[in-house]
């Protein structure tokens, strides 16, 4: 069977994986790469310490396992037509810019790259909870929200890869939260594990993390139930906003705080029944992800040219 | 050069004209025909009903021109795969109903039927300020708000049909107006005509319509003025969440209500650009439509098989 390498680029935290072409990990290792740095200053000098950060870490790991093709998912926004890397939210100085054709030529194999949301779509798609659907919003609840979509069993982007910032539909269009992105009132600030974390805090006072504020809220602490229950809540409004104007009736859900899935599934989907328009009422499939946090690196593997 | 048969169909009005291949109105005709009725009680009554009174205008108006076929937009959705109507608000009896193959029959010519709000996005894109996009959103203000979705050049309709229903985006999470699908919130009961008119009488007592209210606001009367920029601003917050999961960057705007285009879009591209994702702020063009209400029926004459 055939064996390709897999992908999943985060801020600093890089997953690689040997995957098999019925979705098994075969093998794989993790670790951390200085992806953005502040020094670089030309856009030259920015897409050579990329390449040679990707580099150092893949090719041992591809060189180990003899593969020629990779697949990968990457944090920013690919043109549809060129593929070319328009650009990066953590590394602004790159625009435009052709990272699998030039990873290839550095690697030596056959690379294709993709938005990391949209992976985890077409992971969830090809191999988890969103199998046999021809429509599919896939939503990934990490540090932020991520969410890609799926039309007619393809993967959906839009004219500049700018499709399904799901994560910043305003839910809040009065006093809302401040967001990452310089807007107040997206969903993203409420229901993502950052916001979870950021509003335990300031209701309680104390640190924690994402993980914890579930737990708390699953053995009945009131601010933390709230929390988790307003973020389904707000899930759901925003899920429904989507659904009316993709009309797509397949969700499937990921990401570290879908671990709360008891909470957030009821508030998640009692908001959205409300928000629906009458003929798609109590027509809409919520479901868990089979694939955990592996949607990505699955979802990489699956554009492996 | 070609010549097809148009038909726009709404609750009581309908427009028939020849139209040539090039969009040209060649010969139109309005009429009323009542094709909801409360008394026909069977799904088998109310598909004899509709036929005959769609055949009725059709019938005379296609052997007086001699031609084979027609296009049709009618309020209702249609499954994109079989093409059935699936189902209409005005037509509550109809379910999966095969009206275009069902009227070719009773005409004896080729038929084609679609969203008549897909149909003006198609016109739009056909023939009017749209040209030339391969995506695009085209808004209806009319009674209601319709929407249209052109993607890589060719309509978005959704799996069940009810893809783009813009006009029930929420924009006001609390206390929002209760809006014609029993939600509360959505842009429709805002920035339509019928809230248009409906918001003036509230605020002046005084019975009007719609462009009476633009009229007024355009002579600075304060209170149809105000309500004249909301519902600017909220098209504009409507039209970004859009951008938000589409990634479509073009946008037009027919109906009634666009006559009021000095007023309405200052205040819809302050609002949409502030609600934007960043990388996206400025580069949404919103154009008024060049067809003003022709849209629909030239999106039919398109279609037609």
């Amino acid at each position: 069977m055939r064996q390709v390498l897999a992908a999943d680029i985060g801020g600093t935290n890089i997953r690689l994986a040997l995957v098999s072409e019925d979705g098994c990990i075969i093998d794989e290792t993790r670790c951390t790469a200085e992806l953005s740095r502040h020094n670089l200053q030309s856009q030259q000098n920015a897409e050579v310490h990329i390449l040679n950060a990707l580099c150092e870490v893949i090719q041992p790991f591809a060189d180990m396992h003899a593969v020629t093709s990779l697949g990968m998912g990457f944090p920013g926004f690919f043109h549809s037509q060129s593929g070319l890397l328009a650009s990066s939210p953590n590394l602004p100085l790159l625009r435009d810019f052709a990272l699998a054709e030039r990873l290839a030529e550095q690697l030596s194999i056959d690379v294709a790259v993709e938005n990391d949301a949209l992976c985890a779509a077409i992971g969830e798609h090809r191999y988890g909870a969103g199998k046999g659907y021809a429509n599919l919003l896939h939503v990934t609840l990490g540090t932020g929200i991520g969410s890609g979509l799926i039309l007619n069993h393809a993967p959906y982007s839009g004219e500049h890869g700018m499709a399904m910032e799901f994560g910043h539909l305003c839910i809040e269009h009065h006093d809302g939260r401040l967001c990452g992105c310089g807007n107040h009132g997206c969903v993203e600030a409420y229901a993502s594990a950052t916001a979870i974390i950021r509003r335990f805090n300031e209701c309680c006072g104390a640190h924690s993390d994402a993980k914890e504020v579930f737990e708390l809220a699953q053995q009945g602490h009131d601010c933390a139930n709230r929390i988790m229950l307003e973020a389904g809540q707000y899930l759901g409004m925003a899920i429904a906003e989507a659904v009316k104007l993709l009309d797509v009736t397949s969700i499937t859900v990921s990401g570290g705080l879908s671990g709360a899935w008891d909470l957030l599934y009821p508030a998640l989907m009692s908001e959205l029944d409300t928000n629906l328009i009458p003929p798609l009422k109590g027509k809409v499939d919520v479901l868990r992800s089979t694939l955990d946090d592996n949607a990505g690196l699955l979802g990489a593997a699956a554009i492996a040219p």
